[in-house]
């Protein structure tokens, strides 16, 4: 390509019809330069590392020019540049030694059918530009819902192609899901009243006002992810307003402390918008007495959401399903396609108990989401979105929900395996039972950890603190080294009364890793740690 | 493979390993599948028809299953399923005669280099899944931002990769960019001050009081894209709060109007978060005297957004870039690269003048986006997003601005030719010219045009009823049959005294669209209404 507009321009504009139009034959340049790539990513997904070494200064090295570009490169000299630069210097989170976050290795037939949704190009916020996609996507929103709430055929029938009815909406992300499914809730504490015509219309100044209370608040346990404090923020409630609940030794919500909660707002004369409920907390994987929660929100009052965002998928387990008990009680959950389905970034819903909840954030417009239009737009936070559904769909009919079961059940099962293989360990100890697929750990040397189990509580204290300080050393080791990679986080286990522990965290989604792979990343640990003591001594 | 379950269990999760091991050969059934489907897809992409035509029924046939399939399905049996029922059923938005909307057709070297982001699957939330897509995401927005504001070679090589700033956030839409712009101008209306944290922390209903206000607003031309509803109702200010401002006959905001209303909340003490400047409105693609606006807003010390997600581009175009003078007075800037920067849906952009913006909405975690660290989750509404980045990167690097320009030249001169071109028509009348590429006009059989030219006032207003029901029908008609697609809006323009003119819009930014495809697409209007008043007369 030729694309000197000094000198041809007309060539130029000739240059950029061409890469408009599809290449004709499988032997075009670009079919050559898809073929590399598709080779040199076959290489990149069965490389077992997590990543080559490489610093930040590396790594932003190539990203330091703020001028857009003047003149156009070729296609195919950009593609050796991203293979290059871009795939050799990326995360694989498909490795199965890659067990730090909730981001997995995808199943490869999910390749085809992205291209499909890609080049296909649908914008799913009106059927104008969407079509067969709406109610594609209507039908994977019913599917789940189904899963949830188990309503009856009829129920299923009636609402799931019916435009004036929604069981949930498609978000690019949990977060956008967890907010969606608050503002509900919000507008549903504040609804139309002689003289107020509702939050939506009149704001939360007024509204908080016309209703009489001193604020409003949400309720979630102190292990409620950031997303919800980001919904407080953005709603208007303010991050003092979600209030976090303490957790009992199994990191889950206390429901005397909830209630305690509950007396102490009402009588402040403060609005409960909602009590969040966790299936799968980020950190630690544990699911919040769903079923307690959902009475107590039921005698108060108030409506009750699930992040289930993690933990949803859980339910495809005929053998598990029993640890989200409550769940179908709940006003609206959370549930992420692109974590535990396998459906690669960008596919999450907001799922709601009745078809009517939404209703509360409809839109219009002059031009499109009309009033009485099949458009799914009227009832989004977002505005254009990609044809992520297909792919939920697919993962659905390809790997259906016996498939998903084993996948759950796999990694419940690895779990509890890791676990036990972490507490046969003299230099580990494990802080936090796995109760979906997510543990957290630490290593401590055999002769400290003697020590430490018989040390008072200054000494304990003391203790942790230099342990801390070396599960953050050894976690960035090992992942620099980019053999293997977990994450950390910080917890207050009860066992050493609320003293804030550095933990590994582990995430055991991946079907590929092994049992002898969880032993090596151990013994990796152990080495790290090795080294770091010898380099302090010397 | 297999999957029957009650059978064979083991042999089972033997598949399920499979469908996540990367292919061996190119010959493997997958690889066949893919190759199928790229055949297809090339047939679909170069069919130059707009859709065929399902009434909403065919369409919803297949999708009425709410029940989760119990039994995997063959990858293959699937990708022939979505081949004639999805694929055969979409809409060709990258047809030349698809000219309602503003999805167009995508360059072809997009598909590759999005395959490369689907396997690689990173998570831009956080460095430990994205690594090199952190600094290559700050790039593109530092491109962008030094598009719109040319600061100098100190300011970009001191912010571009510096973890501790943000000259902006990618997006999965232009709803989510203009809510996160809006809900940066809200904090930066109530900051922090003593016995007050801030209105992150302490929410509305404390802010308004504490800083004694009334209530709190922002203002855009009545034009406005119906997100800024969406963000004035989730931010908690309600739809009332938005107030939208008279436009004169060229669909541009009031000035003197704007002054006005300004006044008038000043005097009742309502605060005014933001003056939103429009720039390329999506009925009329009418851009806002930004530079007016701007002068105003710092008068009045009020935050300046302009929401250019349609018209941002043009500044790509030397010839063009005129038209947006005073967006680089905006404190922040809405960009969408899923429209005329010709990337996949998903990928927008929220650009702030300060690097320091983006701090008022900072929110952390223990186990990731922790302070001080480079996840770019730390300031982003949204939380798990692909890395979309690479497509608008991409897209800058073989494009290129040159590229751009002639992309952008090519749809505002095109705009005018079609303007012209009915303008020589007896039959039809142009209801608003072009600024940028967008125009809107309608169809009225000859006579009946000669008659409004000389009604009264009463008549007027029923001869417009009339069109406007004939507008409606014939714009329906027109989609589905399938050839060729418009949209349609409804605009209240001046010559008519303000009545309500339903009109079809027309978008031309694909730069395969010829004129001949326009002559073609007048002649069907043509012809459809001549049907239609047959039918009626009948």
């Amino acid at each position: 390509m030729n694309h000197d507009k000094s000198k041809v321009p007309v060539a130029d504009l000739e240059n950029l019809y061409k890469i408009f139009t599809v290449p004709e034959s499988d032997n075009s340049t670009l079919g050559q330069i898809d073929r590399n790539i598709s080779k040199n990513l076959f290489g990149f997904l069965t490389d077992h590392i997590v990543s080559s070494p490489h610093s930040f200064q590396d790594l932003d090295e190539h990203f330091f020019k703020s001028r857009v570009p003047e003149k156009p490169s070729f296609v195919s000299d950009e593609a050796e540049f991203l293979l290059e630069n871009i795939v050799a210097k990326s995360v694989h989170t498909s490795s199965p030694k890659f067990i730090g976050h909730m981001t997995s290795a995808l199943p490869y037939f999910m390749l085809p059918i992205s291209k499909m949704m890609i080049a296909l190009n649908q914008n799913l916020v009106k059927v104008e530009t969407s079509k067969v996609f709406t109610p594609l996507e209507r039908q994977v929103l019913a599917m789940i819902h189904r899963m949830i709430y188990e309503k009856d055929d009829k129920f299923y029938s009636e609402n799931i192609q019916n435009p004036n009815t929604a069981v949930g909406a498609f978000c690019s992300n949990g977060t956008i899901a967890n907010i969606t499914c608050l503002w509900v809730a919000l507008n549903q504490l504040f609804p139309v009243k002689p003289g107020f015509d509702g939050l939506a219309e009149e704001g939360l100044f007024t509204a908080i006002d016309e209703y009489g209370y001193k604020g409003a608040a949400i309720l979630v346990s102190k292990r409620g992810h950031y997303s919800l404090q980001k919904a407080a923020n953005i709603l208007g409630l303010g991050k003092k307003n979600l209030i976090a609940i303490d957790t009992g030794s199994d990191n889950r919500i206390k429901i005397d402390a909830l209630e305690k909660k509950i007396k102490e707002l009402k009588a402040d004369n403060i609005a409960i918008a909602a009590i969040v409920g966790i299936a799968g907390t980020t950190e630690t994987g544990s699911i919040d007495p769903l079923d307690d929660l959902a009475d107590i929100a039921k005698r108060e009052n108030i409506s009750f959401h699930v992040d289930a965002a993690w933990g949803g998928p859980t339910l495809f387990s005929d053998k598990y399903k029993h640890l989200l008990k409550g769940i179908e009680k709940a006003d609206s959950v959370t549930f992420d396609a692109h974590k535990q389905m396998y459906v690669p970034m960008g596919a999450a819903m907001a799922i709601f108990k009745s078809e009517k909840s939404l209703h509360t954030i409809e839109h219009h417009a002059n031009y499109i989401i009309r009033k009485g239009s099949h458009d799914l737009g009227r009832r989004t936070l977002e505005g254009s979105r990609p044809g992520m559904a297909l792919l939920v769909y697919s993962g659905l009919k390809i790997i259906s929900r016996s498939g998903y079961e084993l996948l759950i059940n796999l990694g419940i099962e690895k779990a509890k395996t890791f676990a036990s293989i972490i507490e046969e360990q003299k230099d580990f100890e494990l802080i936090s039972e796995p109760e979906l697929n997510i543990l957290t750990y630490r290593f401590i040397p055999e002769d400290v950890k003697a020590v430490l189990e018989n040390s008072n509580e200054e000494d304990t204290y003391k203790i942790n603190e230099f342990i801390n300080k070396l599960t953050i050393s050894i976690q960035k080791e090992q992942r620099d080294a980019g053999s293997s990679f977990v994450s950390r986080t910080s917890l207050e286990p009860k066992k050493y009364s609320g003293q804030t522990i550095t933990v590994f965290r582990v995430v055991l989604a991946n079907p590929l890793t092994k049992t002898s792979h969880l032993y090596e990343i151990l013994e990796e640990q152990r080495k790290i740690s090795q080294k770091l003591m010898i380099n302090k001594i010397n």
